[in-house]
């Protein structure tokens, strides 16, 4: 089932509310700023407590928005998105294979630059180089962002620091000291809270799409976690001791994505390297590299201006293009 | 309708005579070999003729391959391909949208490196960046290549400089002296023979799949093309004074391919650029490159380890990574 985002005065209702965040708005102001009726302002709120939507309503002052549905739809998350391209449309689905292999379907069928996906629950999430990613169904987060860059493939892969800088951001919005872990993991504490993949098509000077993959763990709990990752993950409301509501945080990490994107188009990689920087939970740590059948070990000191991780050994200084990066000593 | 190889004793018969060129084999000779009967022999040169093949038999000489039919079937192919992995299979269609469609397609269902789509006719055929590209069906040659290297895809630009070096190569050996445009086309004395349109799918550190999608004039006269191409293409039929096999042709194309494609991967891609510069129909000449909305002259001096190309302006020397090259003299 795919749902799409339509802009009906309920929505303006809810996206009205939604700007004013803890505070109440005043019947009047909305039905002013709105040209509709206090009747039909009044009727759409209670349309929207019917949908699950919290909205208190106190006497002289008017509505705050207390409690969203924890739904991923249009419907919820439309109002909350102050995007120009990403998230428009927002594909929306119950369940997917993965979101990133409906996003690419979707790239080869001609999709425009910032279309996302996003689905309640995937029954095949994949991870960097063809590893499975864990799902919790109403849990977590998963969604694809449809990218159609202006870029040579050679330089998609800033793409990818741009997508770690903007969900860190966003992370961090959400009350949850995270840093990435080369090249885009986000970690807290040295456990994993998300996990980006790049994949593109292209031919040799021009990338036809970028599809980026984000898994957050937003609200699973760590029990719930397989055994295996019990040690090495976590999730936002584990980070922070309350749950996350999952459209607020995507509408979130959509809006600052766009941000970065936007910066990225207009002044090139060396912001985005700067931010990196600051984010960065890799830099003067000591780390081993896998390279094939080779293990480098040394000092995690810069990223290049192509994002490869610059790491000093005894032997000199060694650029790593790609591979697993292991911390050696816990923080 | 689609069509793979398959040995049978008809197709070690036709690749002996292949393998020995204008030379006679003799049909005691081929049968020890084959571990076939002097009849069976002659049975499998009978139905050889009846498919097309023309073959001399000369009593106390033996069997000699004068023409083999025009079509680029495994049945024609095969024999004449002397590779490990490159048209292994060799999936035939008398008419495709564009074989590079098909073979991304065969590559996202799981294909292996060194698979090869070729069809007799394309009524889609694409050329960079979304370009059309022309094709004259039974006349000129279409095909493209599966490979799945083990490379970066900040790297797998290189491969679009070993196929236009191994696609040079091939044409030289069909006695072209043809000249590489960079990036990628293929010309002689100025006007086009052949292009290359290099697609993959990556992801951020792992390539998943690169299409090598070649597009050759062969035996199309001047008069059959469209007018506008008239003055800017020509065949290797043009050129050579006499048409070129076709089967023999791609055969020989894979065969390079493969040989280069080896080479690259055990010897990196220093190789391939002094073979690039080589064959370069670009160096040394003034050359203006369009990049966006700003137009860049000066001369082509080389191509850097990435293939960039270098282009000494009177401000400096700039790298191009992407864009249309303008000759601005013609040879």
């Amino acid at each position: 089932m795919e749902r799409t985002a339509q802009a009906g005065s309920e929505e303006l209702v809810l996206s009205f509310l939604a700007e004013a965040g803890d505070a109440f708005v005043s019947g009047e102001a909305m039905s002013g700023k709105l040209g509709l009726s206090r009747a039909a302002v009044w009727k759409h709120v209670e349309s929207l407590r019917e949908r699950g939507y919290r909205i208190d309503a106190v006497a002289a002052r008017g509505y705050r928005l207390v409690a969203i549905p924890d739904r991923l739809s249009p419907l919820e998350v439309g109002p909350l998105l102050n995007t120009h391209d990403v998230g428009r449309p927002l594909h929306y689905f119950e369940e997917v294979g993965s979101t990133s292999d409906v996003a690419k379907q979707l790239a080869e069928e001609g999709a425009e630059h910032g279309e996302v996906v996003v689905a309640e629950a995937q029954t095949a999430g994949r991870g960097r180089r063809g590893r499975s990613w864990f799902s919790a169904a109403g849990r977590n987060l998963a969604f694809s962002v449809i990218l159609r860059p202006d870029l040579p493939p050679q330089r998609a892969s800033e793409l990818t620091l741009v997508a770690s800088v903007a969900l860190c951001q966003a992370v961090r919005d959400a009350g949850v000291e995270a840093g990435i872990k080369w090249p885009n993991d986000l970690v807290y504490q040295d456990r994993k809270l998300a996990g980006i993949l790049t994949e593109m098509e292209a031919e040799a000077d021009r990338v036809h799409w970028v599809v980026l993959g984000v898994g957050v763990n937003v609200n699973v709990r760590e029990a719930e976690l397989p055994e295996d990752l019990r040690p090495i993950a976590t999730s936002l409301a584990e980070a922070r001791g309350e749950p996350v509501p999952r459209a607020l945080f995507l509408a979130a990490a959509l809006t600052r994505l766009e941000e970065w994107l936007d910066r990225h188009a207009e002044e090139g990689f060396g912001p985005i390297r700067a931010a990196w920087r600051d984010f960065s939970d890799t830099l003067g740590r000591e780390v081993s590299v896998r390279l094939g059948d080779r293990e480098l070990v040394g000092t995690a000191e810069d990223i290049d201006d192509a994002g490869a991780l610059l790491v000093r050994t005894g032997g000199g200084l060694e650029r790593v293009l790609s591979g697993d990066v292991q911390l050696l000593r816990p923080r």
